[in-house]
């Protein structure tokens, strides 16, 4: 199975909905990127759909946004 | 594993989400509850702390919202 893409910036909400997200769907199914510390990726992930962190970007190309921690806004400044 | 809960109530936003959750965990691992259909569980989704739906209550007790369908207040009405 293709991964899914775990986009987050560090925020606690992030942080919590990351540990939910790889007990649901295995570690070894998720590719985790922190755009905080990674911001060459923020564009891409806007490109795929990510309005906010904590999303998951799903194999089928879905964005699922997570609560809600940060807005991509938040996370260039 | 313990089940996860999807709560939805029919709108478009939940049923897409509740597409790629059972992609996502499989569909043996999830229950859903449609929160239009089945009222009396509107209650015990609010103690649950579900906020909107559609929502991912997780097996250790967190919720997870899902990008944003209606809140429980609209599902009430």
């Amino acid at each position: 199975m293709k991964k899914s893409v775990f986009y987050h910036a560090g925020c606690p909400v992030c942080v919590s909905a990351e540990h939910d997200i790889i007990n649901l769907v295995g570690p070894s199914n998720v590719e985790i990127v922190h755009l905080g510390e990674d911001k060459s990726k923020i564009s891409q992930a806007e490109k795929a759909g990510v309005k906010s962190v904590p999303a998951l970007l799903t194999p089928n190309g879905h964005v699922l946004h997570i609560n809600f921690g940060a807005s991509l806004d938040a996370v260039k400044g």
